[in-house]
């Protein structure tokens, strides 16, 4: 189990693992979640400026969060899960894009109330194939402290 | 078409059509993007404190985005997502929960740069059969001014 005491301040990891958005994977996330036209019709994707299909922003972040599981050894010892914030796209995920995640603890603190636990922030970047940052997002976690 | 000007500060929309989240949708979402025990294993998630499976963060907010669909009555002129802030979840949600959307201009001004487009932030709420907050999350979306 990986407790608050396990996640100091700057530590990086990155996945070995990869997720690629096919043509089929971004048209069927997309026509069940979030159904806008560039997202489940090639031929309209063709004639917009990217000219391709590119995945939506749930389906994005869903694959950071399925990648994120590769990449811990031991179970977190989260009690909850406090939220997200700056989560920005600064570019469009293409269809034939493979990306993987890095995990970085960008801040950490005691609980105030509470003191068998703390609050863990951990940066998520997601990069494609060709080292371009195409998403990110922070995730606040509530994190026991190791038992005595 | 929807643009800038159709969007003023303090404008509230709520959708009729809802989404319930059955154990079905829970496990199958959550097996994919999300495989956490408590997500996908209805004897164990009985043995937790909440005595029931719940969904994982992105089946929550990827139902947020289909329901936001529903209300649209006009395409809005959007030019690009430009993320998403203070993303919430102040409860669990449970098999069986049916959410709506109620959707909230709460900021909005002209792009200093481009005189032709502006920036909105939309307040998300999704609320449960009981009237409960479950999650919460603000979206700023770049949006063209009407042509003249």
């Amino acid at each position: 189990m990986q407790y608050f005491e396990d996640m100091p301040l700057g530590m990086r990891v990155e996945s070995t693992e990869t997720y690629t958005f096919t043509a089929e994977e971004i048209k069927a996330y997309a026509s069940k979640w979030d159904p806008m036209p560039f997202h489940i019709d090639e031929a309209l994707a063709a004639q917009t400026p990217l000219g391709k299909l590119f995945a939506c922003s749930t389906h994005v972040i869903s694959a950071g969060v399925k990648l994120a599981h590769t990449i811990m050894d031991k179970e977190v010892a989260a009690v909850a899960g406090l939220g997200w914030n700056d989560v920005r796209f600064p570019r469009p995920v293409l269809v034939g894009d493979t990306l993987k995640v890095v995990t970085e603890v960008v801040d950490r603190r005691e609980s105030r109330s509470k003191p068998d636990r703390g609050i863990v922030t951990t940066q998520c970047s997601l990069i494609n194939q060709e080292g371009d940052l195409m998403a990110e997002y922070k995730i606040a976690t509530l994190v026991l402290k190791r038992p005595r």
